[in-house]
Formats: C-alpha cells, structure tokens, sequence
C-alpha cells in the first residue's frame, strides 16, 4: 500500500474512534456536548494521532494499547485550536473552512468546550492507563501539553505579539507551541513500547516539529485563503515573527530541508521506518 | 485541638506543599509562572484540599499518598476561577479582594494560565500515580471535573442566564458546578483508601456540596462586598437563578439546615467523623 492510501486507512480508523468516543458523551446538556462536537468533527490532517499510531504499529505495541493517547492528544490538539481561535488570542473567524467555535456558540461556551475537551483527554487516557510504561506515556504528554511544552510556547507567542523578536525566542515559541505535541506523538508510543528507540524518536520528532512550522510559515506566506481553509497572510499583517519573516523564503525552505534529513538519519536504523520517513517528506511536500 | 485549629494547621500544611509546587515550576516563559502563581496564591479556603486531607486521614490513608491529590484538586478549583471571571464569562473584577487574573495580565494569558493550571493538575496527579487505587481516583476527579461534572454544570450556567429556569436545572447546575468538586474531595480519597465507607461519603459529599452552594447564595444575597472580598449582590442583578430568588431566604436556611442534617447522618457510623461534622456545621456558619 503506498503512503497516502495507509495515511487515509489509520487516518479513517483513528476517525471512527474518535467519532464514537464523542458520540456517546453521555452529557445533560446538549448544547456543550455540540460544541465539543462540532470542533473536534471538523476535520483536519489527524496528524498527530496518525503519526502516533503508525510509530507504536513500528515499534509493534498493540493499537489497543496505543488508541487512549491517540485519542487524548487529538483533544489536547483540539482544545489549543479552539482557545488560540478566541477573540483575546489569535482572533480568528475560520479554522479549517468553517466558523470558528466562538462564533458559532459564543466566547463563554467556546472556553468551556476547550476545558471540557482538555478534561476529556485525561479522562480518556486514565480509561486506558495500567502499568508503569503507560503512566510514563501519560506523564510525558501531561508535561509535553503544559506550562514546559505547548501552554508554554503559546504564552511567549502571546506576550511577544507587536515586540522585536530574536531569533532565540521564535525557537523557543515554535519548539513548544508546535513542536511539544508533535515530538510527544511519537515519543508517547515509545513509552508504551518500554523506551524502544527512544533517543532516535526524540530527535526524529523534534525535526518534524520545526519541519511542520516552518512549512506553515511558508504556507501561510504562499497560499491563498481557499486552500488553506483559514485567513492567511495574517502572519505578516499582525507583524507576527515567523521564519519566512525572519530568514526570507528560500532560507526558510532550505532550514526545512535541513530538519527532513535531520528526521530521516535520526531513524534510519529503525526497523520498519518507511512510513515514517514518507510522513516526514510529506510534511514538506504538503500544500495545506 | 478543636476544630478551627485544626483547619487551620491543615490548610497551612497544605499551602507549603502548594506553594513549594507552583515556586518550583521550571518555565522559560516568568509571565506564564508569575500569573499561574498569581492566582494559586490568591487565597481562599483551600476547602477542597482541606476536606480531602482529613477524609484521607479519617480513613487511614497515608498523607503523602493523598497530597497530589489534594494539590490537584485545587488547581483545578483554582482555572475553573479563572476562567469563570472572564469578560465573556461572569466578568468579575474581583476575586478574594484582589483584581481577576485577567485584569492584572490580560485576557489571553489569563485563558492560558487557566490552562496550564488544569494540565499541572493532571501533571501532578499522574506524578502521584501508581497501583488501582489511585488509578480508580485519579479517574473520578477527572469525570467529576469534566464534561459530565463541574464543566456541565458552568456550561448549563452559563447558557441558562436570562432565561425563566426551574428548579430541576437550579440543582443541575448546582450538583455540577459547586456539588461535583466538593464530592470527588472525600470519594477521592475514599478511592485511595481502597473505597471505604464510600456510599457514606458520596451522600456526604453531595449533602455539604449542596450545603456550600446554598450558604453561598445566602450569603452573597445579605453581605457586603468588604466582607466577602468579590462584588456581591451581582446575582439579583444578572438576574441569576439563586436557592434565594427561587425559595426567599427563609426556605433557603431550612434547606441548609436539611442539608446539613443529611451530611451527619450519613458518616454518623464512620469511626472518627469528628472533623468532618464539624466542617459540615462550619460551612452553614461561615461567614465568607
């Protein structure tokens, strides 16, 4: 099976789960329960859970074992999108072709959705925990998703909106706002797997990590509204630091380049690593 | 030792092992840190952590088993006041006599603070795991935090202001939003405990839940804002559905008092219920 075709399997698969798992949220009231729906419904790559997937199918743990974190950094995913959406962070009416959480039901139950979402990603990943690997696997997410990982990145993106920004701090924002629950993706099922690969991963995430931001950064500056399915160029009109702001387009894409073969060496002795070098490519390659 | 010394000797056990918590945060981003730290240091009862402390004690669960707990249970109270004095929420200026979180560092990081104190909840409980006890507790705080708990209650909250409610969502939302947290202090450490006495506890629990709720409507419909430390009389004005817009002042008291009566019947068989009867009486009592 070529990659796009497995993509779409594991993708359609992790979907179903996903689907069922809100589904039948059994909730008093209806109109939380459609807000929660309704974002994490609405489409978008699955690309943490699919990566996540694909790497524990690598390091051959069950995907029974693996499906609660999937799940869980989905809504983790999920609830980020919906706060950074809010009017006081990113102000953003469109998020992946439709309206925005706090425009369809209101700032007040777009907060709430967020934190219930969050909630539920815990909940979630506690329905699955037993034994030391998988209570690591959930450590690791907890810390990669917090104040040290992408909570992290967000506030300094926050705080330096409008300011001159060094090189160091737009690291440091794309690192962890992006990069903490990309790099978390894989090493979550390196943990359930008892530490297969563990140092390789790491650096295998971290490169696709600043592969994935760079690539936004790019897309962001190249693209037009309609295929992206959000407001672009948004990053230069709010004078947002990005890497094609601060290193130009042809830089940016060489940096990109860089973080591929960086991705690809980092586990090039791992058994069965086709689909994750083609993901890495794909990030590069891809045109939304 | 009498019951107020013995409070206060707990809560200040409690508060070093939370400040040490929040103090020690290792975070690149100080703004993050200093508003997180902001409102876990705002003051307050510390009522969740104090009643889940002494249930633990009660029933002869180690401290250090209990404390993540505990620390989580408050930080988890300590977002969900965040975020509920939002402008698009109940747009509070004032919270324990001190300005919001949002008032001192603005909307946004007010949202990511609220954030990041839910996911170091998690973070510590998940730290303080292992074995099913704590397993089975950590799983209940979540599901009575979430979606089906605390959340559903502000969601219903939120969505009902304005509109002619009955009491059946009255005690919905009450159950929910104030009842649930209350509840999950003595099941969680009835959880840890190897669920002792934990049908006693639950009616115990949503009896002073209840309790609480109840005294808080009094109280904010006869006190003065000096007294309280938060604009008071707001919920006449927003036109809220109180225990005491619906029922009047004199119903409300036999409501507590009923409430009251219930708790200490409940735990009336559990060997050392002294504190817990004592803070029964303390929450009808109180004056703030």
């Amino acid at each position: 099976m070529n990659f796009n075709a497995k993509y779409e399997e594991t993708k359609k698969y992790f979907e179903e789960k996903l689907y069922s798992l809100i589904d039948n949220l059994s909730i008093s009231d209806e109109t939380l329960k459609t807000a929660m729906a309704y974002s994490v419904k609405a489409g978008g790559k699955r690309f943490r859970p699919v990566l996540m997937i694909e790497t524990a199918k690598m390091l051959e743990v069950n995907i029974e074992d693996i499906m609660p974190f999937a799940l869980a950094i989905e809504l983790i995913h999920t609830y980020s999108l919906i706060h950074d959406d809010l009017p006081c962070m990113d102000n953003d009416d469109f998020r992946r072709g439709k309206p925005t959480s706090h425009k369809v039901f209101g700032e007040a139950l777009a907060v709430l959705a967020g934190d219930a979402l969050l909630n539920l990603a815990y909940e979630t990943m506690l329905r699955g925990i037993g034994g030391i690997y998988k209570v690591n696997a959930s450590r690791l997410l907890s810390r990669f998703a917090g104040y040290q990982g992408m909570i992290g990145g967000q506030a300094t993106d926050v705080l330096s909106e409008g300011k001159a920004l060094d090189e160091e701090t737009l690291n440091y924002i794309h690192q962890n706002k992006t990069g903490k629950l990309i790099t978390a993706a894989v090493l979550v099922a390196s943990c359930v797997s008892g530490d297969k690969y563990i140092n390789e991963l790491r650096t295998y995430g971290e490169n696709i990590g600043l592969l994935f931001q760079i690539t936004d950064d790019i897309l962001d500056a190249l693209s037009t509204s309609n295929e992206l399915g959000k407001t672009v160029g948004k990053d230069e009109k709010a004078k947002k630091l990005t890497f094609v702001t601060l290193y130009g387009i042809e830089k940016s894409k060489q940096m990109a380049q860089d973080c591929l073969n960086n991705a690809i060496n980092a586990i090039s002795d791992v058994d069965d690593n086709e689909f994750l070098i083609e993901l890495a490519k794909y990030i590069l390659d891809r045109k939304s």
